[in-house]
């Protein structure tokens, strides 16, 4: 039995719910997946300041450990280095995951976000993760993270403008709170729509299945221990 | 129930069955794997030459189809984009593969390849997946292809320098032939690594469990048909 | 006396007569320049597929050997690699010698294609030479290979549109059957238009007078000897 | 007069002691600067965890305001994306201000750093800035932070031996605690040695006589405002 | 006491003027400000050979000494290579200086130039300071060089349509002649709109302040000591 | 018949005549080649500063005109740009013609220089023209370049050493004094060695046999003409 904890980094419950049902319908058979919300933090990420602030809750939930692996479920990855330094099975987000799976089904995705105003993380991910070729264009459908899910026509019209203006092989969803949407808009659009929620979880299955995880050899080995204060003393690691 | 079929580029029976032992290793409970060898082209690839002549042999096994996905299993990925065009499902190889899984893992990755000569083509697929960035350098063991399996002494050394003077956090194993020796090599140099064929199969796995398969919006639609003549015309797409 | 092989990687006779005759027109009074159509596969090059199974009988050509130097004409350099491993020449392939001369004639030059599914390949080559930054843009003119030498009107469209859209310096013929509308396009549209099959006859004229060709340190010295099976045992190279 | 707020990072104060000398020594006669320690999280910062959980306490100085301009002072630039959406004047980080500081005084710089699991995010830093083809190495001197202010000899060390086998034009001082060598190493070495504090103190009193702060057009907006939960929640930004 | 000398590149007085006021305007208290013009070459720069030529003129300017820094005050920055090389400071050109300057204000930002031939250089420029990720485009004004200083309608209309169509976070005025609409074209706009001569005074007096110079150990060192000739025999620089 | 100029762009006799011996040992039947000093400027080029003052003799021999083309020899392409917007013929760069050559012949290749000071000039121009994913090194023989012609032991020394340590395919030699060690070097060191007087010669020559010449539709236009004074004022190109 395989056991997956799929974080959701924003406080909003109803997101935790539709992330769990997300991941566990494409879960394999002896997978059982947890889905958490972040105990503290915003309740939804939208800007840099919202996503710093996600951090430290999405790492106390890595922190507990238990698990065969860890997925982070918001697009812009945060805390994944974190992450990856103090867990004790691989980690994946889910923006790393959309576009990596993104990249097997063609040379080109598109991503289509919430808010105009966080294309700037996506695009920084897109080149951290060495996609910049690969991404052939940012679209937003403007409408905020917690109402997106039931937002149906205007991420419709963006998806669909940007399968039109970028010539894309693919589309990406930018945002954890789109997923119900991915198998509908692929089969109208006919384009395949990568989902990161989804895919995040096969890919974390994948690497728990080769018994691969996070290398310890310098960068991400645990980090050095040492005295937390104030609020943020818990995250101490001194011995 | 998922079928699988795991292609050996090459004409060498002994690594098709390798191939086939290793996929089916990490394959999940209800996948079927199926390995076949070229009919046709090198019995081991070694240069451009011997790759650019076994690609047909590859097209003909993915034309015949039947399969919900397919594996390239030679790490120069031969015919990848023109399997992508013909094939009835993912089609994944298993250099990228290996390159993807192995940036899930750390910064950066080693290749560790066969002939010297081998790592230009190596090169140019890391440039072409993106991971220019990620790869930390490519070493070469200098044992041809088909002697590869039984030559642990001067793999693992190959191995134990690239870890050393890259300072990498992981390793690529750069032949299919090498997939015996990852979990012992992992365990002896502490550094994850990967082996391209179980990577690939878990891959395409995913894929098809995410009910994702290549665009075929453009580039990567059917071939115009047409005919083909002379020792290739059955290749022929013409009506 | 200099002598040329120029290979149409496509088995259209008219195509190969056109090849040869645009060739002949540039080359030095000295050069003998043979053209030769591909005696195996497609009629035409227009997809992955196409492409990857034009390059056996390019392969086959350029094993024959007795002369200077070799052209491959067609636009995608079918096999360009594995053909300098085993030439007795320089090999030049007409997308990189168009490229190479546009860049010595201004900043930037938009290639103008047949079908815009071709368009991707055009892509990866002009990133494999170097040329991401000088390559201002890709137009198909969306007509067929085989008709493309009697579509002037679409052609010319998709030039003019290319050299207004993208404010290039310098305009690059994406496909070999277009050669003949070069001086007269560029005559109209007062821009320089660089076919490639005409490039590439003077750089192997270059090469061969400066008495360069490939080298043979590594990647590129002959393919270690080996046996091929099936319809493809032809190209075996073992002693 | 300019007001400027120098904010460290960590939590230890004899380095926020050392931070504030640093700035006011090279400060203009009309620049008044304030040197503020971190209210919560780590004592140093030596992962990207430790990294992370600084950002917290770096975004509640900068929330707090009255100045004219921030300066975040330690080399991983930790929330400076952030910090810029809610500042009320220009933030500069210190691994930025070094870098651009560098690349005016030579073509290459190499960066001196405390433990050499930090120099992943210095290398994130290096690319994220543009500066990839400046920065000609990245050199450890394995001393703990909060040491290395003492640890004259391994420091002077790294920086001899950076400059020896980078053959580099600047060296760049990855760690605010080493402020203190900027001048003698210098001379010693005989190359400019930059350090990070100084520069920063500059490059944020420039903006601010240029009457720059950062663009509010879009992605560097003040945050939607939201509730924040928890131990975080006076982070909350709701009306 | 910081004495600076700002070189006009052209020939044309008032422009010397309008640079020195500009520079005059930002610069410290204990700062003085000479501006001079170049004393041979073009009346304006608007080619790659007006540029090539104004460049004897302002290396005479460098040679003659005797200031703490040196501003090279045309959006080419003409000679910057070669006047490190023999300045007894630092030397900023304002192109370097305006670009560097908008990537500590946001993400990205666009040019706004004089004739759209000018861009080709800037281009070269963005890409020399390792910019091309953050600049968003390139706009012309098409107003000559001597007549931009006059031209505020078609300048602004530039501006704004590069702020509009680009999205870019801050603008950027791509010639020295630009200078006085700074301050209200980035009111009007609700952008930053930086100038190169203004963000290249600040620059040259914060490296003074931080006693900070080019490097003179290899590249930057100065030249070999040899005999000119002809019109140009005052440049040698034999013993 | 085809007449070329090839300039020296320093005032050297004896270099200027090695250079023009070398043009026409290559140069085809119906070539005459003409090789010209320059009129004014440094003896010799080895800093940023003789190849910034060396580029107002180089324009005036091509402002004379009357030829079919043009060659610049001199490793630092000085003034090509500027040369190109008012040549009546193609212009070519025996550093851009070498890097080009060399591509054509293997996937990687090493520059070879005089004085090492000089290799961030050769730096800059791989990366201007694309090639620095093809060139693996920079190595300097740190001979002056007037004595580089006599100096076969230091060069070929330098030359085996880049060989060895880059695992290139190809050497490229930085300097026109270096062009009589070519054909020799190649054979003693089995690797092919590009000169790039020759390689200018062949490609200039190709230009002119294909009617090509340099765009004239933006950047590369003749320049604004306008008044010049002092020292350059017959660089004027007033009406």
């Amino acid at each position: 039995m395989t056991r997956l904890l799929v974080i959701n980094p924003n406080t909003a419950r109803a997101m935790t719910g539709l992330i769990g049902r997300t991941a566990r319908a494409v879960a394999a058979a002896g997978t059982v997946v947890d889905a958490v919300g972040n105990a503290m933090g915003p309740e939804s990420i939208e800007s840099h300041y919202d996503e710093a602030l996600a951090v430290p809750g999405v790492l106390a939930e890595i922190r507990r450990g238990g698990y065969d692996g860890y997925v982070i479920a918001c697009f812009g990855d945060p805390g994944l280095d974190a992450a990856r330094e103090i867990a004790d099975g691989p980690v994946i987000g889910i923006a790393e995951a959309a576009m990596h799976t993104a990249t097997l089904l063609g040379r080109s995705f598109s991503v289509v976000t919430t808010l105009s105003r966080t294309i700037g993380r996506a695009r920084d991910l897109v080149h951290r993760y060495g996609f910049e070729r690969a991404c052939s264009g940012f679209h937003a459908c403007d409408v905020p993270v917690l109402e997106v899910e039931a937002a149906r026509k205007p991420l419709f019209e963006a998806c669909a403008r940007a399968a039109e203006s970028d010539g894309c092989d693919v589309l990406v969803l930018g945002c954890a709170g789109m997923a119900g949407f991915c198998a509908e808009f692929s089969a109208e659009l006919r384009v395949p729509v990568v989902d990161g929620v989804s895919a995040a979880t096969k890919l974390a299955e994948s690497l728990i299945a080769l018994g691969l995880k996070t290398s310890d050899r310098g960068e991400f080995a645990p980090p050095p221990p040492k005295r937390y204060s104030g609020p943020l003393s818990t995250f101490g690691t001194q011995g």
